[in-house]
């Protein structure tokens, strides 16, 4: 999935180059599913007293990731504080929840994917920022 | 994307049969994100007075399929129906947001696009029903 | 703090009696901030893996009552269908949440304080669709 | 109604000092309310077209007090980065809403308590940034 065509739809110019604008939404979108399903994975698992740092991580990213698409998803109006500080929230939190998800990833496989996902999603970010500073 | 394959590596059964769960999660996911898109696309048109419930209906569902792919993403001690009338919830809004965007299909692009998600989802939602009350 | 002022600057025809209508979103608002509350508290006390399935209920039951508290507090064009499904699925996951705090309510005072909220917050549920089905 | 009496039984120690931080969450949990239901309103007046702006300010801002306020209420094995950072976009999304809504304030009553609230919520967010940097 990708909302690339959804988008292109959009009436009004978007606020930044489309390219590193869907990647970015699209990156929040899936990581937000995936640390949804870690930190309830994490919760299932016999060792749970070892996880809930992990659990924390993976909610706190869940959390900034679904708020960031959803700014990142509006054109209208938009205003550049609001969307950047979002993109530097969502930034953080999934590099948070990205090192505490790779201490875990050789004995949890939904560590290890949440984990690449997560840095996926962090470069996502960064490069939205940069491509936001620039233009 | 999908969450297919982090589903798979939860240490605990999964709510229903793999295929049809995986497929209710990422429609959910995919509909709440062209949902956002569709609402502020909406907001952004020139004719806005004429789409107002528009907006109001993408807005109710992306809300309801952030929900429902959450509930449906954990597997852990689940609760039959608080799962099940979250899918029937998700289930409604998508119709009621279908409906409304198949309205504006012909004139604006993200309605029709949104419109075949939400009766993706919809589908897959009746789906997820049907193969929890036969397991 | 109430939604009570707000709303009724609305310029729309409320969905329902105002009283009965705030009073739900309002129990909402607090039920999804004290889940979050609880499941956090339950994910760092010394007995986590005891309380796995209250972490679990909880999460659900913040995820519910955002949604709902969002759905209701839009009068602009309601659909029906949606707006009573997801009272429904609140009241689901309120009662679910609030029978497993129940069982934790004696040796963790956040349980019984979020048990006691989850059946405010279900009885404000019942009492809308009550007054739903009669308007 | 406050997050004060269940964040006191949290087991862990708190991210700040209680009152600072019980003042943040609540005022996000109320901003988060306050700004869904002034967006529907907005949605629902006849001059709408006039109104996109604040409609977007206030999905914004919904959006990230929800996220804020989730992430502040967990006290367990916090990371710091994506604590204040989670605080910076909230207080830049409630900075964007209340000076949109102060616009309409003298013909829109709605938005005229939402920009107080939203100022509140801004006002929160900078003592508990102060008090976060000073601990």
């Amino acid at each position: 999935m990708s909302v690339e065509a959804i988008l292109k739809t959009h009436p009004r110019p978007l606020i930044a180059d489309a390219a590193v604008l869907v990647a970015c939404i699209d990156e929040c979108v899936v990581c937000a599913a995936f640390c949804t399903v870690c930190s309830d994975a994490c919760l299932g698992e016999d060792d749970v007293a070892a996880m809930v740092s992990c659990v924390r991580r993976c909610l706190d990213c869940a959390d900034a990731c679904v708020d960031t698409s959803r700014i990142l998803s509006r054109q209208t109006d938009p205003d550049r504080p609001t969307q950047a500080s979002a993109v530097e929230a969502c930034l953080a939190a999934c590099r948070a929840c990205a090192e505490e998800c790779e201490r875990h990833a050789e004995h949890h496989e939904h560590c290890r994917l949440c984990a690449e996902q997560c840095r996926r999603c962090e470069q996502a970010c960064s490069e939205l920022l940069a491509a936001m500073s620039s233009s």
